[in-house]
């Protein structure tokens, strides 16, 4: 059992040499990072996409898409007219320090004011590993239901920004917005949280201010 | 890096073991075991609180419930009037055949027709840890889009059931239950297939013939 403790310690510590690189790399060429995270479906992709789009000559985005397979999600960022990365994971459950180490070398990082990791569709693994971020953001959707911070306050406890998405099922769904804002802020008082739909883009105003003014933050 | 394969190894052994253990159990006692695994709030514990009401007097179920934290979901299911031991896992992101070796000497087995197991909300790393089941259930939910079966084709490909939930969604979003279908077949072709809303109880009846005569296999 103490083996197993110490070897797992040895790995994570071999993704935080990376991380801690990653983040260097990153500050010094003044780019924001963001680790995004989410239970699969609840749409980072498409919050991704419209992001992309709206701020289309005011910021400039890249993306490192993380996923067990396919190119589905790099396409779809492509297809938005940003530079996109995939990882494909081949069963891992999460990025790694070093696979975004990697991916960072393939993006044209000069060009751009934001990178945004997907990460791979999961509630629980990806929080535990850093990429080098500036900040995690995670993402919730209504249908998912308003217990998931309770259930799962790993990720809420860590991510600075939280978008609750989906907001266009609140009407036909028993979802309570003020109990998963109340819940996220007793795991993590100073967490930002932005109710959102990525398909009709309410809310996604406030989710742009937010992005500008971190960028700003990187550049001073 | 060697080593780290070999260590990985020993622990998913060690797994299997009491995975065999709980197999043998299960069918000496002619009980059939079902472990359900889904991304986080594609409505698992609402499935079951609803087959467990609509079979009542016909087929006695026991719940195994897998979180992270909070006993909610057993108390859901205690509120549905059946038998439920929570597995808090403290941050582990699957149950372990060990948990659910402990948790069966906690259920009222001789009572039981089937044991259903909920895993933790998580699509990627319980479909690699066998814990003793008959048959693995995935559950996808329509909010969560119809890529899901080429994106996380672990779990799809091992599944004896796919419960495709919230069908009462379709209207309101792009899902193509079709493609869902086709994707999940071409990684299994045996896989069944029910369209539910265990809101409504649309679908929920085929799903029911389906846990009768699977129940009255194991007591043959």
């Amino acid at each position: 059992m103490e083996k197993q403790v110490h070897i797992g310690k040895k790995i994570l510590s071999a993704n935080e040499e990376y991380a801690a690189i990653n983040a260097k790399y990153l500050a010094d060429n003044e780019k924001l990072c963001l680790n995004m995270i989410s239970s699969p479906g609840s749409g980072k992709t498409t919050i991704l996409a419209r992001t992309i789009t709206d701020l289309r000559g005011q910021i400039s985005i890249g993306v490192i898409e993380g996923d067990i397979k396919t190119e589905l999600d790099a396409e779809r960022i492509r297809a938005a007219q940003a530079p996109a990365v995939q990882i494909e994971t081949q069963g891992s459950c999460h990025l790694s320090a070093p696979q975004v180490h990697s991916a960072l070398r393939q993006l044209p990082v000069d060009d751009l004011d934001i990178i945004i990791i997907e990460n791979v569709g999961n509630l629980v693994c990806p929080s535990a590993f850093e990429l080098g971020e500036n900040a995690k953001v995670v993402v919730l959707s209504v249908p998912e239901g308003d217990d998931k911070p309770a259930k799962y306050p790993g990720i809420f406890s860590k991510a600075k920004v939280l978008l609750v998405n989906k907001i266009d099922y609140l009407a036909i769904s028993g979802f309570d917005i003020e109990k998963v804002k109340s819940d996220a802020r007793s795991l993590n008082k100073d967490i930002e949280i932005f109710p959102i739909s990525a398909v009709t883009g309410e809310g996604m105003s406030l989710w742009y201010e937010w992005l500008k003014s971190s960028t700003a933050k990187c550049k001073q």
